[in-house]
């Protein structure tokens, strides 16, 4: 692999699942050391999630490429001192247990800093590590439904609608990053480390900032409004022969240039759709204009045909379609295949930082459980291949 | 303000409206000097975005608190020039104008770099600085659409759905953070500079990793499945007397307790439930039971029983519960109010990045438009009082 960003920094990532290895992953994808330590005999849950390729987790191999993998039981005491030994060589610690389990382990953010008081610590869980709730496991779907996001999904008069995607946790890995990075910062400069305390939920609150300012200034409670949005029109999907389309016309240019290609400009100055705010206002009517004309066409063709004129259309892919996007899938490289020893390709999702100078493209497999135990326990514990023997004769890793 | 981590790095924000801001914003929560730069006489677009408070934008000043603010005309040959030297003392910029526009400027990274080779230079856009559909303009909307996100949100049978909140501006904007914090390690430690490249579609699409897992590995196409899940069960919504309320019994134990809590411990020795696979599969018939359980009681009640044996369940909230709730605006502190000077105390909506050394809770006001010239252009720009004078004469500032 070239050289990375993060090269050099070495990162201990306990973490199981999804929101913390998405983390992790993308420490990993710009260059850093990230060593995945998973429990002995069992490892990280997702590695028993299908789809399988070779006998391996898919779901696994996706989240954890790039890292190296060693086992340790944690709550032996020896496996306990081997960490410890870890740590003092480690930048960053990372784990998405249930607050209080570290502290059980006697493995807490106050323990660790004795050891190596530069430490960056990130944890991420369901409601974070203080308050009444801290100790609830919280899931994807409990921060999706608390934290606002599903009230506000889906259609008028209809349920209230999770995303798609476990959003809840993808938020939490993402904002777990950015404490982290801007707490290595810190360290480089003064050497001081920092704890960072990131909760599924506050991910989900904090993505609703400019849905929540219509309650907390305005007092009116967002609800579900489908596809369009608060604050302009035509922003919407619009039924076609052959489905919906995105229309994405969100000022008054775009809007007229719609209408010309509409070949109806007199709707520019018919006064129910004036302004952007009488637009918003007046969108049932408009939809319902828009629609006797995008209905004629299929998909393509209206969104091939606004594209042309400047104007934001896309149809609603899905992934059979993204993967063969020359835009998507050629241009930014967004599926990469890795090759795992022993499997082949796996095809995987990128992720979605393009560098100039330094590349974060994705190469290197997941490791197998316990691949690297003799490598990490050498270098990063100073153990001798007699003792890293007795330590696996005697299941500690 | 207490020390940030990000204390002494400056960073030039260009960018309008969401995407770009929120980015600009979690650098100025985490103590960095973000000096917003503006157009003369209108400044960003979301300054005209309601609701108001004392003739100013909430959501311009939710997502701009912490900010220093200018005003600079940059298609002048004057304002571009003192643009050139802020980017000599600056560490950072960032901008999310439509590919091009900044090299039409004669501010590309490529012109950039000559003057700072240090710079981290942040682009986020629809569809990224290169490739076929580069030039588009891209929305959120345009984003959750292509990249996948709406064909997989909903319900059976269904439409395509949108999220809540703006998603794919959301994720633009954590992305891009995390690209120029990883760059600006790398620079402390090397000198070198970066450009980074972040698209909306390529964030929607790298947050669907483990969904599109499913399509990549085992050929087939995820679509909507309403609130549950594709990998355990029961992990949903459910009907109560009063509304929905959230279970999320994701694995054998929490599943074993829930139906003890039920009353109906013989639903743990249902040979139609008795491993996660068996209980996704025959996910209707699950819910249906739970459902005449749960149907007897209201939201509260269900979520406050199932909470105390362990069982992770929540009320769909809305915002107006979620201002009340002791955890997220109680012990989180996710909803600060922000002094803004003339106008009094603006709530808003806190970042999920919570450090024991550093905190980055949110205590400045935003700026109001061109606030700050007399203090950036001295500073930054090294010009005299009498040389700002004349630039404002001149309206280029």
């Amino acid at each position: 692999m070239a050289q990375g960003l993060l090269s050099g920094t070495v990162v201990l990532d306990l973490t199981r699942v999804l929101a913390g290895p998405y983390c992790g992953m993308l420490l990993a994808d710009m260059g850093a050391t990230v060593i995945k330590v998973e429990m002995i005999g069992k490892g990280d849950d997702s590695r028993a999630y299908g789809p399988f390729a070779g006998g391996e987790s898919c779901y696994y191999m996706g989240l954890n490429r790039g890292k190296k993998g060693c086992t340790l039981n944690l709550k032996t005491e020896e496996g306990r001192a081997i960490f410890l030994k870890m740590v003092k060589k480690a930048d960053i610690l990372i784990e998405n247990y249930r607050p209080g389990t570290m502290e059980k382990l006697h493995l807490g953010y106050d323990e660790l800093k004795k050891v190596n008081p530069g430490l960056i610590y990130g944890a991420v869980s369901g409601f974070g590590h203080t308050g009444p709730y801290s100790k609830r496991a919280g899931y994807d779907i409990i921060g999706q439904a608390a934290g606002g996001l599903m009230s506000t999904t889906g259609w008028e008069g209809g349920s209230p609608t999770r995303t798609g995607t476990p959003m809840g946790d993808v938020l939490g890995g993402l904002n777990l990053t950015i404490g982290i990075l801007a707490a290595l910062n810190h360290k480089n400069k003064t050497g001081q480390g920092e704890k960072v305390d990131v909760a599924l939920v506050d991910a989900v609150v904090s993505a609703m900032q400019n849905i929540n300012m219509i309650y907390l200034n305005e007092g009116r409670i967002p609800t579900r409004i489908g596809n369009r949005y608060e604050s302009t029109y035509p922003y919407d999907s619009f039924r076609t022969s052959d489905g919906d389309v995105i229309i994405g016309a969100g000022n008054d240019k775009l809007y007229a240039t719609l209408c010309e290609e509409m070949g109806m400009p007199e709707l520019k100055n018919d006064p129910r759709f004036l302004t952007v705010s009488d637009r918003v206002k007046n969108h049932t009517a408009l939809k319902e204009i828009i629609e006797t004309w995008t209905s004629k066409s299929t998909i393509d063709e209206i969104a091939d045909r606004l594209n042309k004129v400047g104007v934001p259309s896309t149809p609603i892919n899905t992934i059979d379609r993204i993967v063969k996007d020359p835009q998507i899938a050629g241009a930014r490289k967004m599926f990469p295949v890795i090759q795992q020893p022993g499997i082949g390709g796996v095809p995987t999702t990128n992720n979605a930082l393009k560098f100039t100078n330094c590349p974060a493209d994705p190469e290197e497999p997941a490791p197998t459980l316990g691949q690297d135990n003799d490598m990490i326990f050498s270098t990063y514990a100073d153990l001798s291949s007699k003792e890293i023997e007795e330590l696996r004769a005697k299941k500690i890793i």
